[in-house]
């Protein structure tokens, strides 16, 4: 069935396999007049791009989005937004030995058991590579997202390694996306250390939305805190989303819960209240393990490579629940608009 | 924005207010001739109806379902199913002080910032009693799904007591829902000792999918754990969720992780390989604490009225699937069709 | 498949068969603070309703509308509206004959092959009482549209009898819904010259909208015509569409249709231009002639009936486009635009 | 909004100016292992391109497909189909006057009234040039549904000259797309005579439905009068849709009506029956006309090449809803895993 789209009044499509001759994204339903140029991509999709240090894949991909439609003098027109970034030349011979082997962990079998055929060079739709689009998605939707929303995402645990301060000026200036220098350094070398020994580990991204527009998000189906999940969930390696206190609750009574607001995570019955956002997300440790991991180009933690996924899956989210909640906006003339209309 | 509509071929549309004049549930998409009557319905909201036992609101809920279209001669037509529940004249004096008052961890505020209006009388469409309709659309999600597919919701951790044992049978058999005596016992306890001082406790539920259907879940935005996080995350007080493995991926290297399927969840590439499911859902404690605890027939712990909940939003995920599938499906007749189509 | 709702902020999902229980109509999406009343919805239903006068059936329907959500205090509260209309107990066993029989021109054969099993009392889902949620639903979407915004429909040709003037303000003073006296009379004296004979006929319908907002339908899929179509021709007795200048544009030169703004029928490029929008809808004789017209209580003539249907999907398209535009209006300038177009 | 997906199981997406970088289309939900490659598009692309002949546009377009993504080794795997037709260096300073001028009958005006912004270039979006797209997505469509189904468009009317005969052999051999070869040479030098003023013209087209499979459409929002007459009214100069004897029951007795089955047109109660399905399509004469015609490289009539479009929206709609009935087939093993469940 149709299920590379995603949101409702912004709506994301993505396409492309790893290895096939490109990937791409068309936004629809983006507000008209804003200013896009491919320059806006390149920054973002660079920060999810391998090869940035030694803890993620080796690769060197260049990843050069061109725009196809949608945008007129510098801004979009209203029209949708066609993005594509094509895949160079790769050796896709390394992977003609996967063409009869199902790898533990990945999605080869289950490809193969639904759809009876599967393009098996690098994991064809199943790979990582797929999230670019999801990347290009994300920058558009934090331009339709007013000014002053962040969403930073960030690296709080890998391997049982946590975070003990929070200083966000520090999380793009190491490899792990860590907002704790001392705590990055320890899980760098964990992380190398298990590479050294064809390992793996997986971790956990807190995401701070601050400033977040209030009343977003729609009873009983469409709250804001099951689109996120949808969202974030979607990623290949996520295996668990949860926001405010999430899984604490199950140790915290209620008078401890009602007393810390931060405990609500900014979501009340649904709905954004205005305060601060968090989410957490569990994403597990690549399956790609022993020999196959020694002699291939793979990561070893792939965390800070999702944070710029969950942010995009994140904005996403939010900027369709913005637009969506302009639609039914109460302003002083809608107001009185109403009135006479009743 | 409509949403309180939930699936795609098999779709959920419900309504109501806990003081209104009824609650009620359409679902669409049914297949036909399948066997459905009142009966049905009644055995599983009796599951989620509180005043079961002392853990949870004495409040005494009589909920009678009517079957307004969709049946005829005991069997569904394929057109919508509507079913109503008429809410018994209740007390809503015992709610007029909370026209002004927003009760903290409730959605009262929220709905008074994002619609200008909210039915206060025991919380509206925010109220716990909206799950109602959810259970009834759950019964017949179970009906299209193959008879072997079983979904087991059991309590596995409040307050910190945690299940040792898995013994389904006892599940209904201790007011906890819990699948191991003696932490059912220690649950109760703990829970009745909170309710004395107006205080309240969350917990985890775990789902258990035995036999599901494989080549369920669609990439990449309609995959199956996504879909079950968007359908639990929507239920009032579901703060977290996760499959297989978890939030304990962050532990996990990958040669572990590999090693044991269990890990995986039953789900790879987000589709169902066919082995077991397992979820998990965190459910934070009541809001309603303090003094007003004491005076209200509030529920100390909801996590066993919330499984019946859990498991009919999981019902309708797989049942829709289980409907998409068909519509790909491969089989000898299908494959032969194509083969003429191309 | 799950396809009683319709539109997409402002979503009517309707249920019921002519026989069952009652008909009911869930719409979801109307904003909170309208002045909402039972009342409301009657004065509708009556214009719907068979008996009104010779020209259509003689049933005596009571259609009591009783909304069972949504509403508090009188007003909308931006959660799903559900209103129900019991059928009262019916002679059902005249419609016993029809168990084994397929009548020719109805839903009957077609039902037994896609579902294989059929409510056969009246016609079931497929009966013309499925158009009372409609109804509706259509009057929830003109309280969400401006006030100015009218929709008139009116019957402008019945066996070839066709209007000459158009006078607004006799259409609900005949009971064939004319604008023009005389050919109404004329129109219902063929009407029972056909009656009288067992035998029935077809009919257009023409709609007026007057001060519709400008701006309404999104390219390429959601354009305004193609939305107007979708809803109108998902009527039962409906057999076409148009809109402007309509069919006669094959005889229309291309210097003709663009000399009167008319021909555009106010929608260009797929979106509203604020001027008059123009459609046309055939409705087709009622299939039921012969013996069983004379015996039953059937129609001779449904076009009169169909007006506040067609109306009903009208506004909920409109409606629906409105909001979808709000949530992309351009500030100061979009409020002044939208101020003009109000 | 999102407005450029069309279908439900099969989705379509489409994107591009007449003037951008390319224009495109993503098939999402084609079911896995069809035979499909750059060379099927081809065929199709040819018969809309303009510059046939002299009764359309003279302008030599290359279109040349080229598909990103979806196949592997030749057959497609379940995963969305991106096809793109790069726009060749066009003269689009001819445009440049078109910055100022809204060009009577066109998009240009409500462009700049709901976006503040459009790409004038050749109309950007509302080009006819968009179809491309469609008539990619419906060669996908074609290949989906079952061999025996055949969909022929074919002209009957233009400026009041009608088809006569129905040769389906000649269609394809005159520049009218017309089944009656005396006809279209009428038409054809009707046409030449109105191009030699700077005039254009309109026409009906009827489409031809063979073999249809029974029991596509669902009641009551989903028909297949209603999907059909919203897909094909989504096209540009479309002004008009009927199945049936469309317009002309308003003349027909129900006696009359019920004798005959064509007068059904395939569709009963919105259900396919089995039955030649047959549709009717008004097309507007272009607006372009008078000087402007005659300087500018414009179609006089551009019937003919809608037929493609016109095809290609028809199987899309045929295919969506032939994937929709396979999910709720009631064939021997889905009837019983059905009762296993009862």
């Amino acid at each position: 069935m149709s299920s590379n789209s995603f949101g409702s009044l912004l709506r994301l499509t993505t396409f492309g396999e790893s290895h096939g001759a490109a990937l791409g994204a068309v936004i629809d339903g983006c507000p008209a007049g804003i200013r896009l140029s491919e320059k806006d991509f390149e920054t973002e999709l660079k920060r999810r791009r391998p090869g940035q240090s030694a803890v993620t894949t080796s690769r060197s991909e260049e990843d050069r989005p061109v725009i196809l439609s949608g945008i007129f003098e510098g801004k979009t027109t209203g029209m949708p937004i066609a993005v594509i970034v094509e895949n160079k030349a790769q050796r896709s011979q390394d992977y003609d030995k996967l063409k009869t082997v199902f790898r533990p962990g990945h999605a080869d079998e289950v490809y193969d058991s639904k759809y009876g055929i599967r393009d098996y060079r690098g994991g064809g739709r199943s790979s990582g590579r797929e999230t670019l689009a999801r990347v290009i998605g994300g920058v558009v939707a934090r331009k339709i997202l007013p000014k002053n929303v962040t969403i930073i995402g960030h690296t709080v645990n890998v391997g049982g390694i946590e975070i003990e301060t929070f200083d966000p000026t520090v999380i793009e200036k190491n490899p792990m996306r860590c907002a704790d220098m001392e705590a990055a350094k320890e899980m760098e070398k964990y992380v190398l250390e298990l590479k050294s020994k064809g390992d793996s580990i997986g971790g956990i991204i807190s995401v701070l939305i601050q400033s977040p527009p209030k009343n977003l998000g729609d009873p009983v189906f469409g709250k804001l805190k099951s689109r996120l999940a949808d969202a974030i969930m979607s990623i290949g390696a996520v295996t668990g989303f949860s926001y405010g206190a999430g899984f604490d609750v199950a140790y915290m009574r209620g008078s401890e819960y009602v007393k810390d607001a931060q405990n609500f995570g900014g979501i009340l019955g649904g709905i954004s209240t205005g305060d601060d956002i968090v989410l957490s997300v569990a994403v597990k440790s690549p399956s790609s393990v022993g020999k196959i991991a020694k002699e291939g180009r793979h990561d070893p933690c792939i965390v800070p490579r999702v944070i710029p996924v969950v942010e995009a899956m994140t904005a996403l989210v939010l900027a369709d629940c913005w637009l969506l909640q302009k639609a039914y906006a109460r302003e002083r003339s809608a107001i009185s608009d109403q009135r006479s209309a009743v």
